[in-house]
């Protein structure tokens, strides 16, 4: 049987499964599930399923393991390594998650909410609103990124140096194995030591080793008060300085603190806003957040005391504190914008997604920043990210004069002194992006040639027949 | 070659890679090695091995790995379901840690400290606090056992409904496999998403996998200011009012939430303090602790508020404030000396680990409780634990007038009733005690014939030869 025979075989028998309204197959129809926010396919994908239940998904994987089809599993498609992409070689059947996106249950006495895995992480977010949680998850893109997808890339965003990762938010999973067998329901449990933690397993996998369906997540009490100031300093080692600050004043409270260097500022008021931005004129600036969810909390004595010793301590030259919703939106805009801007762009850029030890931050941030421009001279650094957490985002935007073309063929060498610089400093080159298709090779030099191994024969343990997202993670 | 052989063969080669020091054989120096605090080994130790370095424990793991003797890596020996005691039909090396306990190095601007796995816990966490810092892990056993027995076992405790479990509190792992291959240095990392992540299959996997030496920790800001109350009860569901109360007061400061019965503080107040206990006389009592480390929480406030609260609308009874260090160690000296009486105590209990979702407690208390008594008319429940994550250990006394032997042979009855309504609610038997050798069975009940095989599977590429603990968690 020749390839196009398979193929409208296993369409027809997923029609079957499925209803009409569950397959798509028209190229106008798969075009939006064939990209990601880093990544257009360039392989092909066979057909688009669409179950509405975790039986559908069950009976999606089962066929495709018996016509042995490749199948990638697909959040809200806001990815940045192609994790969710067809590679150039693959003829795949994507299954999206968008029609399964029921709240399932909320307990505001154990605070738990369980959710279909298709559902958006703002819609999430909105539902532990409503009954006065939050879940300590956000990032730029919830508001199409699934809950499936960000534990598939164990997703990180905002609030890492408070909450943790997507991962840390998870109390149970329920799941499907390539070849249709269901585990779950997810467990709300805080606690359960039974036997090796598989759902952590899961997380972070990138859709290689089985299909999430449906999540149980903490809640956390909302916010009541909440704080956020834009503050400059002048270096990166007087940014950490500044971190410890806020540490010692509002303890367990800090929930985020963001760095964006004057020229990634400058490159979104060019691209995006196209008017100039008030902090500009300081090299660095901080965004600072704290908040809680006490009303015992006294977070305007605290931010008082905060500008002021950051202030007369000679770490921060100038500070401002939001005085309104509005405002805080706006300083968080600031910071949003700069990735938007990056994407907005017509031009070639190189975008990382390094971490390091935060106290490491300074000295690798001047290494890349002085390495690239000896190689690239005249090229424009740019920093922003989650300093908090060790995560700084390093883009290099190519000098004025020089052309795309000759730029696109010059950043592989900036990727690799960046590659360099991160494993130097005991980092990492993929924080919270995830490996994907792009990162294969990296994480060849991130980890161990016998982690890789026996990573490979987890694989083989979950997906005997390498049918889920082949060629994703790792090589086969 | 017999075994006696082999086994002169295996301690030689074990002296001369250690040293005479590394190595004990005589029985009352292996003795204390030879159990934990639920099971004495009827198994038998060929030796103890003290190594001193990670390169000490590849060496005994290869040395091993090549004479196929089974090895059990040892932490302080505190664990509840004998996962580091050799199994009756056993032979093994008992490799143990306890030599390896040094502070690797503390990063206060990061908040990382990295530590051999053989230090205490107790230990770790004054390293911590000498910086200003704590670990979220705090749990009875913290003078002698390890950290690293901790994450193999990853264990519970008291501000598990604040900071999660042990595997919560750790950014990278260093571990050796059989093979004697070393992973390594623990990343320091916040963030890093590159392929499978070992680490939290390696936590909970009870020395199973490969053998954990070394680990980097979060660090969190040491508290600047604490308050503990004892608060009567009438029942559980007023406990969950009371924790409901306490999240909307104190939001994200609340750290602890235990729950005992009068019957459990009666007991303790007969088998160990041998005077009345004050707070007796009602037949719950709460104990609920905040803390912050901010100077700008309003902790008085909080607690005048709490309790003002608390006893306005009918909640609770009474309620006492410790007004000072002692107190507060008093206070909570009346639940850790529980298990402590139970230990002391020379008669046979029935002793659980049961987790269930939070707001399920007051049924499934309600339920064990009532056909417990049935089955064992005169027999007295009692309860306490850590009702703010949804583990409330429950344990069954025999009625006062049966003897020893009737009761342990009745014990299964009452297991059974528990284990069957635990998962009648979505709980579970092994909240954080571990399955060990102890509850092997209850997991094939805890756990789908699926889920068991993939950990099966996964234990073959981590231990193919199936030298490490062997038929501990799964049975081979």
């Amino acid at each position: 049987m020749n390839r196009n025979d398979q193929s409208t075989n296993i369409v027809s028998k997923l029609r079957d499964l499925l209803g009409d309204g569950g397959v798509l197959t028209s190229p106008e129809d798969i075009a939006p599930y064939e990209r990601d926010n880093a990544l257009k396919s360039s392989g092909q994908a066979i057909c688009v399923v669409r179950p509405s239940d975790t039986a559908g998904v069950s009976d999606v994987l089962r066929a495709c393991t018996e016509a042995e089809v490749n199948v990638i599993p697909r959040g809200g498609g806001t990815g940045l390594s192609g994790g969710a992409v067809p590679r150039p070689d693959d003829r795949a059947v994507i299954l999206s998650l968008d029609r399964m996106r029921k709240v399932r249950m909320i307990d505001v006495v154990g605070d738990v909410l369980v959710v279909d895995a298709g559902i958006t992480l703002f819609e999430a977010r909105e539902a532990a609103l409503k009954a006065g949680r939050t879940i300590g998850l956000d990032h730029g893109g919830s508001g199409s990124s699934q809950v499936g997808g960000n534990l598939g890339t164990n997703a990180g965003g905002n609030n890492v140096l408070r909450y943790g990762m997507a991962r840390d938010q998870v109390l149970g999973l329920e799941w499907v194995l390539p070849s249709g067998e269901i585990i779950g329901p997810p467990s709300e449990l805080r606690k359960s030591n039974a036997g090796y933690d598989l759902r952590h397993l899961l997380v972070g996998s990138e859709g290689t080793l089985a299909v999430i369906t449906g999540v149980a997540l903490k809640l956390r009490p909302a916010p009541l008060t909440t704080a956020t100031a834009l503050m400059s300093v002048d270096t990166p080692a007087k940014a950490l300085e500044l971190l410890g600050l806020a540490r010692e004043i509002f303890g367990e409270t800090v929930s985020a603190f963001e760095l964006m260097s004057e020229g990634a500022l400058a490159f979104h008021s060019a691209h995006v806003l196209r008017k100039p931005i008030v902090p500009l004129g300081s090299p660095w600036t901080a965004l600072v957040e704290c908040d809680s969810s006490s009303r015992f909390f006294d977070l305007d004595g605290a931010f008082a005391s905060f500008l002021e010793r950051a202030l007369e301590s000679g770490i921060v030259s100038d500070g401002a504190l939001a005085s309104s919703t509005a405002q805080r939106a706006a300083f968080w805009s600031l910071r949003e914008g700069i990735p938007q801007a990056m994407h907005a762009a017509k031009i070639p850029i190189v975008r990382t997604d390094v971490a390091v030890p935060i106290r490491a931050i300074p000295e690798f941030a001047e290494r890349i920043k002085t390495l690239s421009i000896q190689r690239i001279p005249g090229g424009h650094p740019v920093f922003f990210g989650h300093v908090g957490d060790g995560n700084i985002h390093f883009n290099f935007l190519p000098p004025d004069d020089m052309n795309s073309d000759d730029f696109r063929a010059r950043m592989p060498e900036i990727y690799r002194i960046v590659e360099d610089a991160a494993l130097l400093f005991g980092g990492t080159i993929s924080a919270e992006h995830g490996i994907g298709q792009t990162k294969c090779d990296a994480l060849t030099r991130m980890k161990s040639a016998k982690e890789i191994e026996l990573m490979g024969a987890i694989k083989s343990v979950f997906d005997p027949l390498r049918i889920l997202n082949p060629n994703k993670v790792i090589l086969q």
